[in-house]
């Protein structure tokens, strides 16, 4: 059976996240749902990052057994908050989500005093003070094995707690500020719990050196708080 | 009395233009609703550049007989589609609409055979073939004083077409072509009509000579289609 790799970009704030929900609105049932008209048959799509609701993605990867379809007639059939950027068939035994080497996030903060329109719902509003040397300082922590226990709640189940992140940072000089995170994997809500304690140290609530001890392994209940969805995006996933 | 004097940014997409209608969700209406709360008083606008359904503004600006009110509790009262970015007090008798030097607009085109979740409703998504040369050539032509006739709708009434562009260029490398236009003052339309035949030009349907010869006054009936309001943003207004 041929095996088909997707790349897609979509706007999840209307969508109950990628994964298939009871009654709600998903990235991955309005895929699916337009697969199976174009190709006459059922298509069960594995995903390469299951993103939370709200949470927006620029490169998520998508596979699934069957021919590829046509772009254009693809794209037709979506809503206007999906798109579909590739449609190829891909090497045989292809897995979106088995083979993904590693994911990079992007979270978009807007530090500025007044509320921008254009970013509403696209980056989080942040009218506080940033201290960017600060957080240029926690991201410059991250690279290498870490233990995350408390960057992700505290229900979740994991056999290891560690992560392997390969690329920390921080850029912008604007009122846009983005924080950029390369790893092998990521745990629930990991990037977001990241992000709302180094707001804490950029605020002066919280040092540098209290953000490198939450990364020796601490309880969710030492980190700060969970940054909203709607300023992440899965940005890219690459493969060997 | 003081004048004050506002700098706006709005996402136009969910309004029918900037000035008031019966019956209709305008930017003037939500700005001097927020403003009779704060001034205790009814608030009456003069705007820079009345823009129509759909258009946006990055730096939209207006002004009113009144005393400043506090940017924070501006912005707590509006809608999350405008932002007011400064309310300060103006020389005394500034008028945002007579005292505008220039105004200068941006429309932005998305050249991608995929749509943009991103860019949906923010700028005009054209999947088709797009000669960059050809929209450098013409929008080389434009700059000084041409009869734009052929750009704004055949029933408009003005006592005279010709308008003196200081600048006309466009930008952008990778899918998303931007081009900006600074002038005295524009007619209706004229940027949308202005951006359609363009466009025209650039998929091989009209040559450069035609677009040339269409700035020496013509009948509206010689140019282009409309390009959509919702790649059009007022940028920047300048005064003396």
């Amino acid at each position: 059976m041929p095996v088909t790799r997707l790349d897609i970009e979509y706007d999840g704030g209307e969508f109950a996240g990628w994964a298939h929900q009871p009654g709600e609105r998903t990235v991955q049932g309005e895929l699916e749902t337009a697969l199976e008209v174009l190709l006459r048959a059922p298509a069960d799509l594995t995903v390469a990052g299951r993103t939370d609701r709200g949470v927006h993605a620029w490169g998520q990867v998508a596979s699934y057994s069957g021919e590829p379809v046509a772009l254009k007639s693809f794209n037709a059939l979506l809503p206007d908050d999906v798109a579909v950027l590739a449609c190829e068939r891909a090497p045989d035994g292809f897995d979106a989500r088995r083979d993904a080497r590693s994911r990079t996030y992007c979270y978009r903060v807007f530090a500025r005093r007044t509320p921008g329109p254009f970013e509403h719902g696209r980056a989080l509003w942040w009218p506080h003070p940033v201290d960017r040397e600060a957080l240029r300082a926690c991201a410059g922590l991250l690279p290498g094995r870490h233990d995350f226990t408390a960057f992700t709640p505290s229900e979740t189940y994991h056999v290891r707690f560690e992560r392997d992140v390969a690329r920390a940072e921080w850029h912008g000089d604007g009122p846009l500020l983005e924080f950029w995170i390369e790893a092998d994997t990521f745990m629930r809500q990991m990037n977001r719990v990241l992000v709302g304690t180094m707001l804490e140290v950029a605020g002066g609530r919280r040092t540098v050196d209290d953000f490198a001890a939450l990364l020796r392994g601490m309880p969710r209940s030492s980190a700060g708080p969970t940054a909203p969805p709607h300023g992440l995006y899965l940005a890219e996933v690459s493969y060997g």
